[in-house]
Parts: structure tokens; C-alpha cells; sequence
């Protein structure tokens, strides 16, 4: 075992922050104290947060972390920012608002931005769960910004996810619901202060009633295996989700959110979701690996020459994409 | 040449149509009718449309193609929606609004949502927008929904590229431009009879020049090849992005966005950056596509037992999943 991993394991924060840099960077090191690390997973809560810009999950989870502090548990935080590709940065207000728990040694705040590839975000999510879970963080509250697929796929890396919304976000909010909605466990109006607050719950209400009869959470991830060997898929939900009003800012509503995680987890624990949906992550993290993998021995194999070649060839029209593929693969 | 691609290249939109459903399909057919078009494609102007909720981008798409066609260019539409994956419904209040565009012989509007993985969608819009100029449509609009990564993804399917605003959409808007702002050829200010619609002009204007000092854009899909191959993007961009204010429901501005369009346009094909952009396209959408296709070798070659039995050891936590990649590569 190294030294990084037993210090990690032994609570140093300094080991947990070196570590996550070393998963965004992708080291071997990072590797290597990940394999070490594994078997010490698998304890902590995981909570997803999303939901469009505007609503307030920034303050939301630092609300969701001072209860969970109060009632004596430690909170490990990963904001995750799909919408900074280039940059490299986090948000910078979210982090602002975060500060007041900064110096709180039961807190760990970490921010992850794209580098390279939304992929490569989603698996240094994983992992970076993985490193706050073996450091012994009872709840890990994994905020996403944004209302796209980016979110759904780290929605995916929570055993609970809580969809945010907020009354009079403009026209399009509602469309967009349609498909967020699906990957709520649990809904929140938050800003519940606001005058059309009611009315952003019934129109939820009313979304969630004509969703009822909807197929069972479907895993839109990479899947290896055949559908016959995921009986978990096949069961319906059986949950109702429950729509909770609150004003992060002032904490109204934050009790009654915290009780309803709470209650999800115990549902999927009684029911076998919790382990069913480790089952498809796990396999859907292992199908991105094993792509990644592939394509990276394929270009250790072709010659940079001949690959460029075939790059102009698409450019000049003379080879379409999916013909480029085909020859690429029966020529090696 | 099959009786579906000549029938598309005579101009036959029914022909196009049923192009369109076997790419959302995947079928072979469709691989074989792409291949067969692919020298026809590369003519039409493709202009993405991105942008939050709620900042009228479906409107400012209608009054664009309301625009080309009184110049006498015909236009299609492709309005790709990533939030819905699991309803695979379009949106329907985009649809509505682009009603009176429908019937329209120069005008052919297609919505494409996520079937299976947004990698999934983001090859079949590229399909979609080859089908599209093959069919020979001048202009090809292709507008996004929502603020993450799959509309930076999409984004790249364009040539120019409008990130679409508008005022007052909340607190969390600034801190989501700062992302999506890089990938912006033209900003549009859409919305600009609202009261603060000047407010909104001056904090894009502050942040493109805050901004200024920048890398230029960098890609991050998947790259083949290394650096020293591609030239192009070491090249500084040299374009001044325009803030250009819209009313689009009632088409105040859109002359004056078309216009910065085709200088957009004239500035890619002058600096060359057109090929190099294309180019860059095509390496990152080759190397998708050879991802996907190893690991359906793979998995045509691995026992779905043996398979079954490794994801059972990730669970049990006996084998972490970079571990897993290891060893399934190194054991067939």
C-alpha cells in the first residue's frame, strides 16, 4: 500500500487533494491508489444535484451540507461544471457561496471542470466519488451546472437524485423538465418564496401524474450485457417521487428534503436498487473504459502517416467516415 | 447508386425522410446510402444555434429561415434536443413555433432527440446534416436545446457557431457563459425589447474582452493525431466576435445577424480556417467512431458469461474497473 493511499485512509486531506488532482490528471499514480483504494468503497450516500441554471442548487447544497454537518455526519462536495471546457475553471459563484462551510474540517469542497472530453469528466467524477468515499465522507452531494445530457450522465453516478427547479425560470423550462424529470428521485421547488411557487409544484405534479405510467428508469450509458442478464431493469420503480419545497437560502424546507433522502435510500436499499443501479454503473463505467482503452492500443498500432492520409482523404470527399472505420479495422 | 440516393439527389423529400429515420435507426442502409452521398455533401453553410432556456432560440431559428428563404436560399432545420434520452420526444413547443415554416417547399425541419447515448446523437446529426446538403439545402441550421456539454458537442457540427442570450434569465446565467461563450462565432442578444436587453450587451461585451487574451479554440473530442499535424489551430483566430441584438418574434435584427453570418462565413473561407475546421471535425467524429466500433469487436469476441462474472467481482468490490479494462484486454 503507498503512503498516499494509507494517508488517505487515514483521514489526511492533503492526500485526498493530491489524489483528485492526480485523477484529473490521469496519472498512473492516480490508478494505482485507485485499485489500492476500491474495497474501501461503496459506504457513502451518494446525492446528485441538478437542474437548470437559475435555481439555486449551489445554495441548495451548501444548505443540504450544514444539515448533514448538524446532525454529525461528514459531507464530501464535487461540483462538477460540464460547461467549462476550455476555461478549465469552476464557477466561480458557486464557489463563493460555498465559502462559509470552507473551514469546516468535516467538509471536503472540490470543483471539476471539463479536461478533454466530457468522458474523461464523467470518469474522473467517478473516481473522485470513489476517493471522498474511501476517506470516509458519510454523504457525497455531487452538483452538476447546467440542464443537458452532461447532467444526466453524472445524475447516473448518484444513488439519489434530487432535480432543482425554481418558480418562473422563462418558457422553455417546462419543455425541458420533460426530459430531466425522469432522472429525478426526488423533485425540489426551491426559492419556494416566490409568488408562482405553487404553481411550479402542480405544474410538476401534473408532469409527474402523466409520467406514471412510463417505463422504468432506462440506462442510456454504454451497456455490455444482454438485457436477459439485468433483471433489475425489467422491475417497475415503485417509488413515488415526492416534490419538496424550500428556501435554501434561509434553510426553510431543508429538514423535510434531507428526511426525503433519507427515505429514498432506505427504498432502495429494502428494495435492491441500491445494489441493481451499482450493478448498471458499474457496467456502463466499464464499457467507457474499455472504449477508451481500445481506441488509445489502436493508435499505438497505426502508423501517423497513413492515419493522416486517411483524414485527407475524408477531407477531399473521396471516403466517407464509416468507410474510413471499416478500412481501418480489416488493415491492421 | 441505390434508387433512395438518387431519388434524395433529384430533390425527393420523401426519399430524404426516410434517409433521415434509418440514421436514427442505424441501419446498414443507411451506412451504405451515406457513403454513396458523402462527394455530394460539403456545400451548404451549416450555422449552429445554441443557447439557455428560455432565450427564444427556436424563434430566432424561424425568423434566420424566414430571412434565407426571401433571399431565395433554401434551408433546413435540424433541431437536436440531448435532454429528452429516455422520452425520445422533440420538444414540442419548438415544433409549434416553427409551424408556419412547414409549409414550405425550400424549408425541411427535422427534430432529432438522444436515441441510446448522446455519442449516439451526436453521429447521427452529423449523418443528418450530410443528408441535408447532400439533398442540397444552401443553409443548414442546427439548433440545440439546453446549456451543456452535448450543445459544445453539437456546436462543432457548425461552421459558425450563434450563442444565443437574452436579458434577465437569472443569477446563474453569467457564470454559464463564461463556458459556452468560447465557442460563440456571433453572440445574439435575443429578447433586446426587455428592459435590461443593454445591461446584457455590455457584461457579453466586458467578458469577450476579459476574454480576448484566450488560447484560441481548442477541440476537445478525440484527437488522433498529434499536435504537430494539425497547424491549423495553433493559429491565432483572428475573428472579432459581434454582439448583435435581435427581437426575433418580430425579426427586428435578423438582417443584421444574417449579415454577420455571411462575414463570419467569408472571414472561414479567407483565413482558411474552414478546412482547418472541417478537418478537425472529421479526425474527432473518425476517432468516435472507431471507439464505438472496437468495442462492438470486443464484445462480439468476449463470453457474455465470463463477462457477467468480472462485472459481479467490480460489485463485490474484488476488482476495481481500470483493473477490469486491464485485464479484459489483456485476456482475449
Amino acid at each position: 500500500m503507498t503512503t498516499l493511499v494509507s494517508q488517505l485512509l487515514a483521514g489526511d486531506r492533503r492526500a485526498l487533494a493530491r489524489l483528485l488532482s492526480a485523477i484529473e490528471d490521469e496519472t498512473p499514480q492516480a490508478q494505482e491508489a485507485l485499485a489500492a483504494l476500491y474495497p474501501h468503497t461503496g459506504r457513502a450516500a451518494l446525492i446528485g444535484v441538478t437542474g437548470a441554471p437559475g435555481t439555486g442548487k449551489s445554495s441548495l447544497v451548501s444548505a443540504l451540507a450544514r444539515f448533514y454537518r448538524a446532525r454529525g455526519q461528514t459531507v464530501g462536495i464535487i461540483a462538477v461544471d460540464p460547461t467549462s471546457p476550455f476555461s478549465g475553471g469552476a464557477i466561480l459563484g458557486d464557489r463563493i457561496r460555498m465559502v462559509d462551510l470552507a473551514g469546516d474540517p468535516g467538509i471536503f469542497i472540490r470543483s471539476m471542470a471539463t479536461r478533454g472530453s466530457l468522458g474523461g469528466l464523467a470518469r474522473a467524477t467517478a473516481d473522485a466519488i470513489r476517493a471522498l468515499d474511501a476517506a470516509g465522507y458519510d454523504i457525497i452531494l455531487i452538483e452538476t451546472v447546467g440542464a443537458g445530457q452532461s447532467e444526466v450522465d453524472i445524475a447516473y453516478e448518484a444513488q439519489t437524485t434530487l432535480v432543482v427547479e425554481a418558480p418562473g425560470l422563462g418558457d422553455d423550462v417546462q419543455a425541458i423538465k420533460a426530459g430531466i424529470l425522469e432522472i429525478a428521485d426526488i423533485l425540489v421547488v426551491n426559492k419556494s418564496d416566490r409568488p408562482d411557487a405553487l404553481n411550479t409544484v402542480r405544474t410538476l405534479q401534473a408532469m409527474l401524474d402523466l409520467g406514471a405510467e412510463r417505463p422504468p428508469r432506462r440506462w442510456h450509458h454504454g451497456q455490455l450485457l444482454p438485457a436477459a442478464a439485468r433483471p433489475a431493469e425489467a422491475r417497475p420503480d415503485g417509488w413515488q417521487t415526492p416534490i419538496i419545497q424550500t428556501i435554501a437560502t434561509d434553510g426553510t424546507g431543508v429538514a423535510e428534503l434531507a428526511a426525503a433522502i433519507d427515505r429514498h435510500r432506505d427504498y432502495l436499499q429494502r428494495s435492491g436498487q441500491l445494489a441493481d443501479r451499482e450493478r448498471t454503473r458499474l457496467e456502463a463505467e466499464l464499457a467507457h473504459r474499455l472504449r477508451d482503452a481500445l481506441l488509445d492500443r489502436l493508435l499505438q498500432q497505426i502508423d501517423p502517416g497513413g492515419l493522416q492520409a486517411l483524414i485527407a482523404r475524408l477531407v477531399r470527399r473521396e471516403l466517407d467516415p464509416a468507410s474510413a472505420v471499416d478500412y481501418l479495422l480489416s488493415n491492421r
